[in-house]
């Protein structure tokens, strides 16, 4: 099929909360018949791959609500209103592994789940992190542990499913492929 | 921190679809303080690593509608109400690739956006598919085109942003690393 574009007819605002909306719309398909189409429409974010002095992925423990359980995840975050990717990337960086860094390189940015959601998330490599001698303020509403693992350690993690998002497994496998990880 | 767990006090439905719903929950944090967390419930999905009888990967172009544009995706679809994975996967290949086979195995299952939704996506491995005589007939609002691509063809599709979401990223890696492709 040549054009496969669907186009936005109407659009109704279901929910908003402070960073997120929900809308659904109804489209106009290819074969010019109508479907609804819902959309998550989030802000995007930021995802850290850092290697510490000792060559160790740091990562943080959270509970994350949505899914019930403690994760360990590359840090991470959302963009903030007018925010450039590389500032927010600096910010999580500092307030989420008590690290901050001279130089951070983008490698990659890629959806979520871009059949319901625009989320974009921007990943950052950190090679040389630097540790602040103050611990910064993050959300208020923000609990996390930190937590520095070797490849191994990182491996086995992704195994017994401590490890269990697409983003930090994407971070491992980005390091092993192209950093000698 | 010893106890990261958040504790559902109250949950409110903004939206709900066939096959997504959205809440708004108020939650004990950590500290004793209130806090609000929106979760996207999603029924999780299958993701294909399908590698053809020439050692292409078969990805199909569709056109995103929340992310606005086409992408270059690895199969992949919802899970229906009920419906094992293994099905759903089976399923998906059928109706999206124009290829069947007689095995597939689960190699992860990742969260995609653990932040606000509890979405998982269960990725299977295809090594020896096999080409069905017949098309099977898939959603009637979906609209691809497949194709099959070499390594090479690939990693520039990431370079160049055809392949622009985390689950195919995370598919060609993982055949980088645990296929020799």
């Amino acid at each position: 099929m040549e054009n496969l574009e669907e186009k936005q007819l109407t659009t109704t605002e279901y929910y908003r909360n402070s960073f997120l909306r929900v809308t659904e719309d109804d489209v106009l398909l290819p074969n010019q018949l109508e479907a609804k189409r819902v959309v998550v429409h989030h802000p995007g974010g930021v995802n850290l791959i850092v290697l510490d002095e000792k060559n160790r992925l740091i990562l943080v423990e959270q509970y994350r609500y949505p899914v019930g359980r403690l994760t360990l995840e590359t840090p991470a975050g959302k963009i903030e209103p007018n925010e450039p990717p590389i500032v927010t990337a600096k910010r999580e960086l500092e307030e989420e592994t008590g690290y901050t860094c001279e130089s951070l390189t983008m490698v990659g940015r890629f959806a979520t789940s871009p059949g319901f959601c625009n989320e974009y998330i921007e990943n950052y490599l950190v090679l040389h992190p630097i540790k602040l001698e103050q611990e910064v303020q993050g959300d208020e509403d923000e609990f996390l542990n930190v937590y520095h693992l070797t490849k191994e350690e990182a491996l086995a993690a992704i195994e017994d499913g401590r490890i269990c998002d697409f983003k930090t497994v994407y971070a491992i496998q980005y390091l092993m492929l192209t950093q000698r990880w």
